[in-house]
């Protein structure tokens, strides 16, 4: 799909565009979030100031349309024919995702667009209702399945939360017995609770 | 204290100090982090730039300096007794302390240390340290009454880090009855685990 509009007239449109994402992604990465202005994107890039202006208005409508590009580009939903192998699928490409090379930046890009204004906030709140649906798609299988799914905000508290606040803290790596970890500990105080 | 330390030679000081502290706070609840300069602090706590040049050396340094002193203010850890009402307790304090008025300012802050190089990276590791160092000794108590406590990281990744990641990402309020919750999920958990 690239390739097919590199060639199509929109082709330096979609040059420009990816260049200029890659651009705030490596600042992002390498100075951290609030650190660099539009003329070092532009420069990074290969492009003029005005071209950034023009299509982006702003550098804080920039950072929220590429996180919003980031975090929509992510791996779809695994479908395994189980909740306990979709839920472990799942939280494996999440862990691998945030600790990637762009994943600490793009952790802080979504974090940072809360301070963003109405402009920040509305690109956050998107992102997490259309991840929210994806991950209610998941559990609603489940559910057909006649499994006992946990809740869209159980997995987001027991199985996100603690990888993306141990990413941002610094704590260990990711390692996928912790990650299997999380999701067995989920289950089993599902099932534990059913039990009682 | 403070009026000890107002009527002493360092009063002056002291003032400065606590002037632009509150400053950088209410700049980063205000306008988010990353989006002011020395100045902006300098004139909203009445002192000049090189007053803060002075004293700090950098933005980066001062940022960090605040976010550890707001952090190191934060409540004592609670002795109730028995490790579920310390536990209940100690959650509630960190629910009040995110969900205040500097609440979200702080957070942010001490994430953003993340990505401000070794500086940064020494402040929040330090802080983190203390933490966990305060976490330990309650939990250390617990097992000195012959209870069976979580560990520290056990504490972080399911009643820190949903807390967090909630307040983060601005999804619903903590009210009392979901951060008792996260407390007894955790605790239930482990009994489970115990018993299998």
């Amino acid at each position: 799909m690239d390739q097919e509009r590199a060639k199509r007239p929109g082709g330096r449109s979609a040059r420009v565009y990816a260049a200029v994402h890659q651009a705030v992604t490596e600042l992002v990465a390498e100075r951290g979030y609030g650190n660099f202005a539009v003329g070092d994107v532009a420069a990074r890039a290969g492009v003029a100031d005005t071209s950034i202006y023009r299509r982006w208005g702003s550098l804080e409508k920039l950072l929220s349309d590429v996180a919003l590009a980031r975090l929509a580009a992510r791996s779809p939903m695994p479908d395994t024919g189980s909740l306990a192998g979709d839920l472990h699928a799942y939280a494996l490409n999440v862990a691998r995702e945030i600790t990637g090379p762009d994943g600490l930046a793009i952790l802080h890009l979504t974090i940072a667009l809360s301070s963003q204004g109405t402009e920040g906030l509305q690109t956050r709140d998107e992102f997490l209702a259309e991840r929210a649906r994806l991950v209610e798609t998941m559990l609603d299988r489940a559910r057909e399945r006649g499994e006992n799914p946990p809740d869209a905000l159980g997995v987001l508290d027991h199985i996100m939360a603690p990888m993306y606040i141990r990413v941002l803290f610094g704590i260990g790596p990711l390692t996928a017995e912790y990650v299997d970890g999380l999701v067995d500990r989920l289950l089993a105080t599902d099932r534990s609770q059913l039990r009682s």
